[in-house]
């Protein structure tokens, strides 16, 4: 049996993450999400393990200090961070973990576990961006110009990155990302074991 | 534009890789099929350019001084080679390169170019090997066991390869050799000039 992957999946703000890692994973039975830990109380319909895994502060420091998150980020006074052990426990499995997360994040992920694959979703043009985070209506004009300005500052970490989907047509952003996936699944480093199998 | 590069199939005798390659450049027509140089006289039906370059023993040997190949060999008295300007101009133009060969070759390769993408063509096994081998009928008993002695030996060298593609249904090799080359395409390091189509 062959060790799995960590994919994670990232791109700025509007570039469309989170629909394409919604489509993959329906496509894709197999995949495994990557279940975030938070401190925020769950909300009406989530379930722990499921949509987060939800621990208090006190719990949540000592896993900080205990290096057990692969990333974390205080979102307005809330924690949330990507447990290491649940992903480890699943590559170990041969499974493939899916991680969506933003830039900042990935930038932790890549510190804490280089050995993951990392995707850098990128909308086919800037003035796009612009366009599809202003379709959302929930931004004003100035937060706007805030994540776009964001938006450039991120796109100088694309050389940690491993490969680049441009998010044009969703169809073809999820047929490339499942190419790399299958791609990544016949990298020899993952496989040394098949040797076994075919010298019977 | 991107760069392209040079995907190099290769595996032991009987592991299909040439009808594998013949198969991924029918269903791809942008694909390019390196082609060798050789000191052997023309046959009946091929042409200079497309099924080899035929040339001399003196202008094989100044380019062997010249370092102008990527790999050669002399084969029953004839040598055979594959001339590094044909393939550096295709991929600096943007071109995919296919070059079939041999795990010696394949290892010469590397060596002088380890910037291709090395593709390690198995059979399902090795009892499958033997039969592939003894079905095309023109092998004696003692050359099928030479050639199987090389295959267990050509294994050791796995781990200069990128990816293990197991040939068991020729279908699912050939698409999953294709989604190895769509997820090259994509890798960050061939697509540095992207960002300046974004950044609009």
């Amino acid at each position: 049996m062959s060790k799995g992957f960590l994919l994670v999946i990232s791109g700025p703000s509007g570039c469309g993450k989170g629909t394409l890692c919604k489509k993959i994973l329906e496509r894709n039975e197999k995949l495994i999400f990557s279940v975030s830990a938070t401190t925020r109380m769950p909300r009406r319909g989530e379930t722990n393990g499921i949509n987060y895994f939800f621990i208090n502060k006190e719990r949540f420091s000592n896993m900080i200090e205990e290096k057990e998150f692969l990333e974390y980020a205080n979102v307005h006074g809330n924690l949330y961070g990507t447990p290491k052990q649940f992903v480890l426990e699943q590559v170990e499995k041969g499974e493939i973990v899916i991680l969506e997360i933003d830039v900042q994040g990935a930038l932790q992920v890549k510190e804490a576990y280089p050995e993951a694959v990392f995707v850098f979703l990128l909308p086919p043009s800037m003035s796009e961006l612009k366009n599809r985070i202003k379709k959302r209506g929930t931004e004003s004009e100035k937060d706007i110009d805030i994540r776009l300005k964001n938006a450039f500052e991120e796109l100088k970490f694309i050389d940690e990155y491993d490969y680049i989907v441009i998010n044009d047509e969703l169809i073809e952003a999820v047929e490339k990302t499942e190419a790399i996936i299958i791609a990544e699944k016949l990298k020899v480093r993952r496989l040394k074991n098949i040797l076994e199998k075919i010298i019977d």
